[in-house]
């Protein structure tokens, strides 16, 4: 338990990384709707590993094969299965690994929960590989968002102490998908390149950085979600905080409010020029109470730096019980945040999908 | 919906701060449990408002009185019923601000989500005033955790821009009892000292502060929790979102941790002077993949400044659609981040037992 | 866990027929409906025991007092809690059976499930005391529905061999009207009568009787539902068998229609007067691959005969593990299909709400 | 949404009869159980059409494949995701009845929910090809329960007016063992010839016949289930009412026993001759208050005539609101009750394993 999420909407993760295939099934989509499957391949690229030198060189093709809920195009109102065979498994390089723990790493519990049964493989289904699925349930759910008028799009917020610019205010359908076209996700593509520098630097050192991604939706209507448990924070942070390597998550001013006094945090009300309530500021991110105020959905999610990293770390043998040091080969990722910004919108997107399916 | 969560052990809450009563039923408790009035009633005196100059002068004794679920004394293993009653209703002040939203709070959402049979009189459902029953749930919880070795604590880590120091890496049993009697829970009394002066700074100037609280709960088993969706991390995030004001959340190092390197944020492993696996730092937490891992529950969370303020503000006429000001009148208070610690130690609980029930 | 259920109106049930008192949590209720609680109150009447010689003489009055979710007559779209204080509470007769589980009855199942803690004198959490705020809830949802031209009714369909004529094909809201009024729920009085003296009859030797309940509900919109465990008839008989003493469930022409030939079975379809799509028989129930069809939703429904008799019965003494005979004590129904007739209702009504929410 | 159950473990079905592939996601099962793929086969050929004269000559193989959750023969704890291939899809045949819906079939009603965009071609979700993959699921939570020492087994306890012999009070895992192997699954083969000469004759005469199914299940331990709506029964019986053309379920003696007395309904206790505590009966089903009381399992479901026949049958053109006549065309099973008899053992296997995973 635990790999799916969602009420009326329910996404369910399956496979492992070194397994035959990892795949999703979508249920409760509305029927009838479109899904243009170029538009998918291309959000599936922005996840993939391998494109440029700041991931690891792994190269699945990640094409989906849908064996059910989508006839001619469209959905057809059954659950949706979608499958992404697994061409490049190559798990030999993690065997040495299964008696020592990696620090930080999920190696560990995973092992405590399942016991020897969970291979302990930088496999199983705890794999970051599993995101791939995420993001194609996430793309379906943006394509029938923007169809509804509401946009959602994401950006690197910061890379170690390198930070971007906010989003704006009202940020646009057409800077989500400037952004989403983007090599490297980021507003101000200065900052973007000092980020890649931190990124390349780490590398060279066989060490790893962290991140922070900004998130917001567009276009969510008012009203929307529950009081308290059932709120749109929570339903959005119990989703958001499945993403692997995600350890931190902040509605409009989050911590940085909580410094401030009442009378500057408050965003107040006003009428916009077509005689409409809105507001000035969205320091609350545009929930309040757990219901849609109207103002863009907006969140900070802060993702650790990758725990694989190539320098020599203490750990203990399972087996001994004493200290060893380990030195984590292979490839891997100096950075998983820039890569995880279509992971974001991704969950975002299918937890605004079932609040508007909720009404 | 919205007003309840949990899995195995199930927690809903209900009643209106401006109704006869205010309750929690809580289903799956374990049977044959102990529960002590006294140190339950202990409990909600922590969060109760008007006990001194930083809160507002509602005195509610707050007496629960259990319709179901105990017999002499033990939980019978039947759902719990406990209502406290709404004594001190008065419901004249907030008449006013029927038309005129206030600001960053949940009266416009409210009026958006249940139209204007939503109460928008500050009470209704949504108040603060529903914490009591939460507070009276996770009172019971912690009390069963306790017996089976599991002690929960949290204390103010900041308001406005004073901090407390951390918790110790591991923190005690005895820590948190000393913090639960304190009146102002701080672990460096001197910092607690400025934080009450920057509170009376805002009340006098009609105005209020946020805050951090940081929780840990010790003693909780290794091995608890699901992957992903279904995470520790995920399932605390749920619920604590619930929490009225609460816009942030960061486990371990949290949001600080993005800006470090996989060297530095890493929890090496290490084996303690009895032969256990055990962690040098706990940067993740206490959670690596959603799965405890041994090390304490460690979070951080921001409580926004208390939207009520008594300056003027800026508003719009929900009748009208024109720009107002408004002034709030009644006592608000002025920080809620302090009175909102045992709330927060509270929703830790029911999650933790709801994780122990789970195994 | 299990006193609860339904989806997007949820139905929780608290308290013991020997503790303080009984009650009913009903969140997801729509906002501004107009509760009639003279009309609960003649709902609740139905149900009541001692109110004739058919049945024991405990006479609580069951009113309700409403803690949370009405305001002013309407329901305010929070939870709405209601208690019925428990009056007439004497567990002295029960205690002799502690040791002696009655056989056929719940009392030997909960003792498995929750040890000597589970109180086994008669009352605890599993009594049929707990079906009054079960009614409370479904009176409520009742008068939601026939404002929505919904309406639900039933009758006794059998008790012991004595037979009542079958629904109509198409039965009206003034015929459960009229049911509802009559003080032994039978479309043919002199079967009816025949009934009483079934019941009388066993009562007199000590012994008890069976029945079965028919019930239908009329204005369902079709389409609503889902395919197989979702389906109308999944969601009714989970609800359907938490009724204590329930251990049968047909729609349609049930158990029969599986003696008959396809081309007897079916359900024309035709066109009525006023060009509509409708059936000319109703062997379905009302329900097609889990979805409403237009036509009534029927069903059956069987009760076993009371288990609680004051015959001399063979059990076993629990802690000394050998054979006994057992005379229950204290007075017990003869009968209680007859007041099972609004139960049924109650959970009908509820089932039938919450799939109008969901749409 | 309906195509998934269980609690904590969770069956998920996907696919159409007329898409490439039908499937089933599994859960929450336990890590390190052994699957006997041949075992597995064998279950998935006692569903198959086309075995002999008595159902369609549709020919799968029905070979699952393994897309995750196994690992060299063993569950490893993730979810698992099985295939079945579409090999023999014809849709052609149903064309026609786009417009004339099929009487008491769910064509009508699945149009009525999802418009046209839900295909009307005898495919869809809805097909009773979806039972592939649900028996695929029940045979591997089989073959977890068969090591713990719960067998589960059913027969056709009636096709049209023809009733086999009821189980013995104490039904064994060789008798269930015994029927698994019969091509035709009753107890008595003489009553086995003449059902299936019932099902010929209708065959013969382009109609079709219902039948009963009774089910069992041994060695559950006693103790497990919950009060009321989580009940054992109620559980059972919002899974089974998901399998198509089952339209009642009875526990123990059901419908019958509402027509006993309850001196002749109840179930004495005694102690075996190994001093444990058991019954001289089973009319309460081995449930009683919704747990399990140690005696077998024991319920008894009906399945309505198969709706398609090749008969004339009245209905009405959709489009053009008129009667119409139909004649279904392809060939279509006279009975489905005996291929359901492995359907219902896998639905009640799953819940099984899912009431014992929640001990």
């Amino acid at each position: 338990m635990g790999s799916e999420f969602g009420k009326l909407l329910r996404v369910s993760l399956f496979g492992e990384s070194h397994g035959p295939a990892v795949g999703v099934l979508l249920d409760g989509l509305p029927a009838g709707e479109m899904i243009d499957p170029e538009a998918l391949q291309r959000f599936l690229e922005r996840r993939r590993p391998g494109r440029d030198d700041l991931s690891t060189a792994r190269r699945e093709p990640d094409r989906p094969r849908f064996l059910s809920g989508i006839k001619d195009g469209r959905t057809n109102g059954s659950p949706l299965c979608a499958v992404i065979e697994n061409t490049d498994v190559r798990s030999a390089d993690y065997r040495a690994l299964a008696d020592t723990p990696r620090p930080s790493h999920a190696d560990y519990t995973a092992r405590l929960r399942w016991g020897e049964g969970a291979d302990l493989r930088g496999g199983g289904h705890l794999s970051g590989r599993l995101t791939a699925p995420l993001c194609l349930a996430g793309a379906i759910a943006g394509q029938i968002l923007a169809r509804r008028g509401i946009h959602i799009g994401a950006h690197l917020a910061s890379v170690a102490d390198i930070c971007d610019e906010p989003f704006p205010l009202w940020p646009t359908g057409q800077l989500f998908k400037e952004l989403a076209e983007k090599p490297f996700p980021v507003l101000d593509e200065g900052k973007g390149r000092q980020m890649q520098e931190r990124i390349r630097e780490a590398a060279a050192q066989a060490d790893s950085v962290g991140g922070v991604v900004e998130c917001a939706a567009t276009g969510m209507p008012a009203g929307l979600g529950a009081p308290r448990f059932g709120g749109v924070e929570s339903r959005l942070a119990a989703a958001l905080f499945g993403i692997p390597a995600l350890k931190g998550l902040e509605f409009g001013s989050g911590f940085a409010g909580a410094g401030l006094r009442g009378s500057q945090n408050n965003d107040p009300f006003t009428v916009d020029e077509r005689g409409a309530i809105t507001v000035k500021s969205n320091r609350s991110g545009g929930v309040l109470g757990g219901i849609t105020s109207g103002a863009p959905l907006l969140f900070r999610v802060a993702f650790k730096p990758t725990p694989s990293i190539g320098l020599p770390q203490q750990t203990v043998s399972l087996s001994r019980l004493e200290p060893e040091t380990i030195v984590i080969g292979g490839r891997h990722d100096p950075c998983i945040a820039h890569r995880a910004v279509p992971v974001v919108e991704a969950v975002t997107a299918v937890v605004a999908l079932d609040l508007i399916l909720e009404g």
